[in-house]
């Protein structure tokens, strides 16, 4: 079965930004095989079925590296509360999160990704295996990490449960075409060191990413600080958990030591800018960093953090902040903020080999964005269009692994209302146990 | 004629913050006669036209406060390129840019401003009676001025031509009941300082608004400090031009004693987030302006600066910037921000007695937000969902003056389609002459 998409202006994300104002791409299967400027060589049209990109955007599927997509029930809850995490989204979570919860919260957020042009995500939550069951009814790619922390949790009565379920995780998903395993020890200093460094084990282990928050919050520091006499980063470093399988999210406090030493471990960071601005929290150094080399993803943050699914909303966000904090409007120009939304996310998940840009031999992972629409007009520079114009509503269809998950701004295997409905069905003892925290909330 | 808007989650923005999750408006003509909780009283409902909003979030017309909505053809040339406006933008608006631009360039952005649920706006550019036209035409409600600027414009071969213009446009325009005529000196820095006055004796004379860009520029800034050892605020303020008729725009850069003089004339200030932002220009200090009340409204800037000309952008951006400028999450909370889209917008105007809230005896400026898509829900903050969630997509009607605009996301009384092909009708001689800056754009 073959496709081909025609009449598209392909941005590739490929090593060149190779780019073709009127191009095409042709999908075998799960992959791409061909690229290149129209027209089309005749002896690949013969029975192939057609797609009229009618001069959209075509894009590498988005990249989204930190996620807790379940957490859709939670947003708009207290969304200007300091420290809500501990004043109530730890307590509410552990009260209130079920596994039914955690199944028809992540199809919500992922039909919300699809529909915004993310076609993989790197999540961490709790009962993980109903995220993966998501991801694979939905047709998302996922990279899935159940959370080790030191404090009882929904799906664990015993602080570090997370241990347990995440390599019964690890071996029951490993290999799967879409979900890849992964194991998400909670944070800096919500785990003893022993637990990060069994968590890390597990990683080595089954050959699977270590994703944690990291160097995020100012208790965080204090406490590193105190107790250790070292940044974050530098304790992860004397432990020995950072290395080309560590993804650390955040990392907005950091020093000069802590970015040298990430970049020597070849480690990748996943920057959230619209979770950390929304907190008033910082910016992360994200120039820095890339010139060190360090790979540096996108993140929306969970629903409850970020509010939207969306990487349009980080992209514009990223420009506005990098640019000013630098005091430089040519800094960033739009290609290299949609480039960490495709090519460099995937090479922070360490996937660059499957997934992040649109070239032969690539998954089809695949996203029209349409210029129809009144906020998407003129256009003499699509990545400019993508970073400061366009939003979820611009995205027009999706292909996952060949799939066509997104037809004309709908869902194609899913029922949007349904989902709602279903999710809505879980929420009634979430919503009685919220009012617990109702003062603040 | 009466209107009964049933089954919304009103935020009347009133000066208690007054919000009803189940209640009603009604429209008679161009006005509200009542809001209140649901049910609407049976003598209200008899021979009335009935609108379910279904639970929609109902607000005020959004205000934008500083625009060139005509600017729409340059919008993503060179975006990301230093020093655009001296460039590029200034000579390429004087030698391409026509009435006939100016005409369609504004009905296609006004149309997106309606679209996104902006219902009034004020604009400067040139041939301004070609914008109040499309106002006229669309059904918005614009105050408008000419630009007065020391250089030869697109309008006027000798510079300074904008003055004569401008007091004919009053003239003219003066009474409208949509359209506010107004005068607005380019900036402190493009016009010589006779001019600035000339231009304030003419908002005097027909007691309209005076606009001007001020305090954005660095090179303003140094402007200034050489050659008056003073700041822009400084300088326009022993000038004799700021009064509460004087609305800056922008006033990035400020010291304590702008801010005093500024608070002191009793004048108000444009704030437009998403252009400084972009620009890497810096963060306008809004915190220390409200608290010393200043009126602050909110602006999207031209298309060409701001890229969207949605409100929901700036809310966004604003969230972010000023939480992070004060490291403080729970600074401006979200209801907030969208009392400066509105109440606060419509005081930076001189028009807080007819616009900006949704109470009796106001214009019936009226927003309908829908719930149902996908970035919607839950929402137990309407304003949260607002400002952390929400994109144009999901504004579904809109009233200007008791008239519906847009019905279910579609303009009532304007063919979209029809209008980009006029646009794009008046734009070959306009991208002709863009091919002189193609290295930098």
């Amino acid at each position: 079965m073959r496709t081909v998409i025609e009449n598209g202006w392909i941005l590739t994300m490929d090593s060149a930004d190779t780019c073709y104002e009127n191009g095409y791409i042709i999908i075998e299967g799960d992959r791409i095989t061909h690229v290149g400027k129209s027209p089309v060589p005749a002896d690949l049209l013969a029975g192939a079925s057609h797609v009229d990109a009618g001069g959209s955007i075509v894009m590498p599927g988005m990249i989204n590296t930190h996620c807790h997509v379940s957490m859709i029930p939670f947003r708009t809850m207290g969304d200007d509360c300091p420290d809500r995490l501990r004043r109530f989204l730890f307590p509410l979570e552990e009260k209130a999160v079920t596994p039914q919860l955690v199944y028809w919260g992540a199809l919500y957020g992922i039909a919300e990704m699809l529909l915004s042009g993310i076609t993989t995500f790197l999540d961490m939550y709790y009962f993980e295996d109903q995220v993966a069951e998501a991801c694979r009814d939905a047709g998302i790619r996922g990279f899935l990490g159940e959370t080790v922390i030191g404090q009882k949790t929904c799906d664990s009565e015993a602080p570090y449960g997370g241990l347990d379920y995440g390599r019964k995780f690890i071996q029951k998903w490993k290999g799967d075409p879409l979900v890849s395993p992964l194991i998400a020890p909670h944070g800096t200093n919500t785990n003893q060191p022993e637990f990060l460094e069994k968590a890390y084990a597990l990683a080595c282990e089954y050959d699977t990413l270590y994703t944690l928050h990291a160097s995020e919050m100012d208790y965080e520091m204090d406490y590193f600080a105190r107790e250790y006499h070292q940044t974050p980063t530098e304790f992860l470093h004397a432990l020995g958990v950072l290395s080309p399988r560590t993804l650390l999210a955040h990392c907005i406090h950091m020093t000069e030591s802590d970015l040298d030493r990430i970049a020597a471990a070849g480690a990748s960071v996943s920057h959230c800018i619209g979770s950390n601005t929304k907190a008033g929290k910082g910016v992360s150094p994200v120039k820095t960093m890339l010139e060190r080399g360090i790979p540096v993803g996108l993140g929306t943050d969970g629903p409850s953090s970020g509010n939207t699914l969306s990487m349009f909303t980080q992209f514009r966000l990223f420009a506005s902040f990098h640019k000013t904090e630098n005091r430089d409007r040519s800094l960033f120009p739009a290609r290299d903020i949609v480039r960490l939304g495709t090519r460099t996310g995937a090479k922070a998940l360490g996937a660059a080999d499957r997934i992040g840009t649109l070239e032969p031999g690539k998954q089809a992972d695949i996203v029209m964005v349409e210029r129809n629409s009144i906020n998407m007009f003129p256009c003499y520079n699509p990545y400019s269009a993508l970073v400061y114009s366009a939003e979820r509503a611009n995205v027009d269809r999706v292909w996952v692994a060949g799939q066509e998950r997104v037809r004309h701004g709908r869902l194609t295997g899913l029922d949007e209302t349904e989902i709602r409905r279903r999710l809505l069905e879980q929420m009634p003892d979430f919503l009685e146990k919220s009012r617990e925290f109702a003062s603040i909330i």
